[in-house]
């Protein structure tokens, strides 16, 4: 046997022990995970200032040098974050719909948890205990296989979230990392369909379409965000500019910014000349179709790519749209179906958009940037989904759980026939 | 562009259009529908004698050529199933979750189809209407792919369906046929991940693994249907025969029959020879272990074989166990996560075992054929999900759409800096 498939029915094997466990007895858990995690803070700074030295050797620099530092605040954040999880309500046993049936049968809907996880992400070190955390909240074991720039950091983590279950008299093993870091391996993990349960792959789009187009097993998948903010008619100019300031230059590098602007042709005149000129002092780059640059003469001709584009960068795409029809048609060609705004006043307006968009999030009057699970209640996010499948949008603990049947009857049969006399 | 890909993206563009009608135009169409099949009947049965004497032509007889044969009772069983969906609450635009947020923001959890539904299965032609009708109920456009025995069979059908839909004004290929039944274009269907939102496979063990191997789209599996009924020490043993009858012998040949009894030591020495007495009269030959043929020294032995088998037959597995415990550890060894069922009148053990036990299905005193979609509340079922994902057990029209989020503000902004002065 591999022993990529030994450690994951080992996870496996240890699901039902987390499973079984109730709200207060995860919630002790995760607090005595968060301890031990900041009384090993010092070995983990030490092992991420290995990672840091190699990725430095590397050439690796900037933005993505510094996902992968930690210190002693982040590793703080760290744990917090696993008491806020713990703090969090428990999906588990949660009863969404009870009914007697005319057989007499009370049906009830329970939350169960899915079994066993495989969450497959990259650089960011802090995943391994968000991760764990949220799969152990929703009663599920779960197996890391983590990037490798990150190794040491993600494997001294581990370490200290084991020494917690160990002092909950809990197996190791529902908390795994992977360590043997070859593709290959990986492969082979997310084709053991009789083990894992669900794939979860974090991280930017290519190792996303790396581990859907590989994963027997079944994947929830966030490609990319191409938020749209539509400007309607009817919309408050003010307002408007307000959230397309905050979604394009807040924080450009995040699938919840804005992508691309979509302006109704009765608006454009107003307020174009007014968005451009905000956007440009805050350096942002416009590139538009024809009817915006006879409005911007200035303003590089966009092409199909750019309306296509998760930028991550300060670079807006813009066209002006004869109608909130025409807005919705753009969309539905080049969206990701992640989140899309509408700005407006008419709430027929809002409403047809909210209809006919089909994205995991649909705004009204309000900033793409609050397309996050803490921003919409969910306390803390696994990832976001963009298939239409089991989680639509930011999934939190709830979305580690599935509804099952439980059926409570009084000795009732189908067929009268099957009745001793 | 492939015949298959045209089609799915025909069938993919005319989902707006049922996305957008409200509740009462979906049960006017499905209406509609019914009158249509009723007016065609004639057609339909001529189609079906086709299909029926090239069926027979082949050597198939029993209940494969009885699976296969429509009459004017049975067509109108059809029709008033389509009724019968038509009268079902409509779970698009439900409201399911409302909050306010610190923020002031209003996030709603809003159900919208799932788009695009591919239904791959048998022989029965009544499947290309109940499908259709489960898919158009909760919105979606659907793609059929149904056995070549019914080809004429279905494709009538559809015919009826596309009149009805003619006569609301909408798209013919919101239900769209495949007549193209080589297997290679099956799987460049289940392939076209960029159209199809879901494939549900229903039919045989074989038909669904070749799904589940060939699909690269999302899959809802549902393999097979290892029952079991376990009797626990504090049985009312009156009422675990009345189960065990029933479940074992009110129709054998469908997946919520049982296929093992497991009996609590303390239990067998009273229960297991009437329950033999009663089963064999009925026709049951039952394999055992070795304690339960110290209770039945004529029962043959059961191999690990017949303890994963799903019979489908007049047999059943039978084993005795030492506790509740290891009750659960076989079901978790052999079950296939469809339906258990425990017969106690012990309260404790049937919460444990409703705790410990994560099939889709979990009765406590009550027979294992209540488990279907009409029985327990859906009004109707697309299939029976074992994949803990998206949906567990049977599915009905709501298990074709997905929650999402629909927010709305009054120009909330993420980051103050953003704001415009």
């Amino acid at each position: 046997m591999s022993d990529v498939r030994t450690l994951a029915l080992a996870c496996r094997d240890a699901a039902p022990a987390i499973a079984a466990l109730d709200s207060s007895a995860k919630a002790a858990l995760l607090r005595g995970m968060a301890a031990a995690l900041e009384a090993h803070c010092a070995d983990v700074l030490a092992a991420n200032a290995r990672d840091m030295a190699q990725a430095a050797a590397k050439g690796v620099q900037g933005a993505l040098l510094d996902r992968l530092r930690l210190d002693e605040a982040r590793v703080a954040g760290i744990a917090n974050a696993l008491r806020e999880v713990a703090g969090l309500p428990d999906p588990v046993g949660l009863v969404t719909r009870r009914e007697t049936r005319p057989s007499g049968l009370m049906v009830e809907r329970v939350r169960i948890p899915l079994g066993m996880v495989a969450m497959i992400y990259e650089a960011r070190p802090n995943v391994t205990a968000d991760a764990a955390a949220l799969c152990l909240k929703a009663g599920n074991a779960v197996i890391l296989r983590g990037g490798s720039e990150a190794i040491h950091s993600n494997t001294t983590i581990a370490a200290a979230l084991h020494e917690a279950l160990r002092a909950h008299d809990l197996p190791e093993a529902a908390v795994t990392l992977v360590e043997d870091l070859r593709r290959e391996t990986m492969v082979e993990l997310l084709q053991l369909t009789d083990i894992v349960d669900l794939a979860i792959p974090r991280g930017g789009e290519g190792l996303i379409r790396f581990v859907a187009e590989h994963a027997r097993v079944p994947v929830i998948k966030h490609y990319k965000g191409v938020c749209h903010l539509y400007v309607d008619r009817a919309a408050d100019f003010d307002l408007a500019l307000n959230l397309l300031i905050d979604g394009k230059t807040s924080r450009p590098g995040v699938c919840n910014a804005l992508e691309t602007l979509l302006v109704h042709r009765d608006a454009a005149t107003d307020f174009l000349p007014q968005a451009a000129r905000a956007l440009r002092e805050r350096g942002v780059e416009l590139r538009g179709d024809a009817a915006s640059r006879a409005l911007l003469p200035d303003m590089r001709a966009a092409t199909d790519d750019d309306y296509a584009a998760e930028f991550l960068d300060l670079i807006l795409a813009v066209r002006v749209v004869d109608s909130l029809e025409e807005a919705i048609a753009h969309i539905r060609r080049y969206g990701s179906d992640h989140t899309e705004v509408i700005a407006t006043r008419d709430e027929a307006a809002a409403r047809r958009f909210v209809q006919a968009i089909r994205s995991a999030v649909v705004m009204v009057n309000a900033s793409s940037r609050f397309s996050d699970g803490g921003e919409l209640g969910l306390g803390a996010e696994i990832g976001i989904s963009t298939t239409r499948l089991h989680a639509y949008g930011p999934m939190g603990a709830e979305s580690l759980t599935i509804e099952r049947f439980v059926v409570r009857g009084e000795g009732q049969i189908r067929h009268v026939e099957s009745r001793m006399r």
